[in-house]
């Protein structure tokens, strides 16, 4: 095999800084606020959900897709997993800013309807949907061969706060806070278009076992997104909680979104399943590049006051999150760190 | 010019049977009902939007997709019009509930962020924010170079109802009701993968009038769905106000989606704009095929009592409709008809 240089999540066909460029474009376009008896939006810019006042709760908003992971799908034949996904991705989303899931609407492009495919996405949807205890309330299915090849899905859902409970925003962080995380059960649904060009690219049979790897690496690559709806809503009434984090699309850089005035300092980062450097090991990737891109073996994170942190973890292991532990703390400074991989981030995007 | 079989929306690609089919499997999977300390779900199987008790709250939740329109978009590179469809799509759908709108996310789907584009997009959706009274409160972009060619335009609506207002449902509706009509700017987003087949077929330039039109017939095909929240707001909380109805894809069609042991038989429908007899004899396309698919110059209907139809109309007027006009009533039996063309429709797929 040739030696190469390192590959990037750009160089596959996915540049997030170009991404960001054209974002704030649109975003510059969209100046209109509209008067507050259509609902007062909460600012939180570049957060995980959106969050509207509307009479006398609070609701959060937030959408997503599955991505191209549906590409891996395809492949294997097997759509119970991306049919979990539409609702992990999202339901994540809202569990980062502390609100219950309540409804999800699903969408699904397609070049052509096949019953097959789209039973096995209803299994995933309420497989999904139980873990998170949210209903589907509705949803599209478009048929556009033009636009897509094969299968594309996403949704958004819908949740709120219980009676008493406040938006979990970040803004309460503060140096010396401690870090928890929460396992993730593989790259969840970010990164694909990267991973599946270095599938490609050494020809893996995903039918075998990865080196080390248990079963088939295609299944274990397409096992369904961890659903953290359960542990954020046992502790996000606490006081003591200052901020959620899910660490979707940008890896360790999701922090960054809670606040950008502090130091996230990862410093008991637990070393990553044999997935993950396996997958770095293929490119080669950098340690920068993957832990700036996937979840890395934590799909989810708790900044806790000190003195609050054995608390939480007691009502996380409650929760069915027993493998929740101190992966860091809030150091004085800016952006995201791993002092043991000397890699720092500045930013999300 | 050879003579041909009259086409069919299902001809072009797009066959609405089988994705009706698809779509029970898919929902055939999913059972589960969350407990109600997750918000309750209220049961409007088939309606317009999806509706959740939250709290002290209703709200209600739609999604959908631009659809192909945006291929013509591409092809006349202009994205605004296309950027305020993702707001006119989804609010009209919340109209049909009488929800007032409150906040958006949109979903962008792209083989590669373009600035131009996204500005274009960015200001479109700005104008329909506008016009709906609208907030955009996040959204996704995705770049999936792997799933899509070009772009696809999407969104998520959350709507409420003010204090006193009960969603509009249709569930009283009875013979004897009138239907009024409000109507449409042209296509609106639906029925574009038939509509851009025909053009192509018959290699219609673009840049040219059509007989009898103004301007550039690609410039008459792109114009943005109107947005009838303010009309619908407007006489939501009117008891005499039985129905609502957002006429998208599946054309007259939709009015089963209230009622399905009424008829509603639209004996005043108006002659339709020209553009669409225009489009109909590119086709050929049967009456039956064109009013079953498109809006056919009527894009929201609004059922109401005989006796409140007068103060309706009034209302309509001072909210920006005075172009509404009675389009038909309501009589014993089922299903949809037009008797002055002697169509009759059974169901909505």
């Amino acid at each position: 095999m040739p030696k190469r240089v390192p590959l990037t999540y750009a160089a596959s066909g996915v540049d997030v800084g170009i991404r960001a460029q054209a974002l704030a474009a649109l975003l510059g376009g969209v100046r209109y606020r509209p008067p507050p008896d259509h609902g007062r939006p909460v600012d939180l810019a570049g957060h995980f959900a959106g969050l509207v006042r509307l009479g006398r709760e609070t609701v959060a908003l937030t959408t997503d897709t599955v991505g191209t992971k549906v590409l891996l799908a395809e492949e294997l034949r097997r759509w119970e997993e991306v049919g979990e996904d539409i609702v992990g991705v999202n339901v994540n989303d809202l569990a980062a800013v502390g609100a219950r899931p309540a409804a999800l609407v699903d969408t699904i492009l397609c070049a052509r309807p096949d019953d097959g495919v789209f039973a096995g996405i209803g299994r995933g949807l309420d497989r999904g949907l139980r873990r998170a205890g949210c209903a589907l309330v509705g949803g599209e299915t478009a048929v556009v061969p033009d636009l897509v090849s094969g299968f594309d899905l996403g949704g958004t859902a819908l949740g709120f706060f219980p009676r008493g409970r406040r938006p979990v925003t970040g803004e309460r962080i503060r140096p010396g806070d401690v870090i928890l995380g929460i396992p993730s059960t593989g790259f969840h649904a970010n990164g694909y278009t990267l991973v599946r060009r270095l599938l490609r690219e050494e020809s893996v049979d995903l039918d075998q076992p990865r080196p080390g790897g248990r079963g088939p690496v295609g299944l274990e690559l397409l096992r369904p997104t961890r659903i953290y709806s359960d542990a954020a809503d046992a502790i996000a009434d606490r006081p003591e909680v200052h901020g959620l984090v899910h660490l979707s699309g940008g890896g360790v850089r999701n922090f960054v979104r809670l606040q950008s005035d502090v130091e996230f300092r990862l410093d008991a980062w637990p070393e990553p399943p044999g997935l993950f450097g396996w997958v770095q090991a293929l490119g080669p990737l950098s340690d920068h590049e993957m832990f700036g891109t996937f979840n890395m073996g934590i799909g989810f994170a708790v900044v806790v006051s000190a003195r609050g942190a054995g608390e939480v973890l007691r009502r996380l292991a409650r929760a069915g999150a027993r493998d929740a532990q101190r992966i860091g703390r809030v150091a004085p400074g800016r952006g995201v760190s791993l002092p043991g991989r000397s890699l720092a981030y500045a930013g999300y995007a």
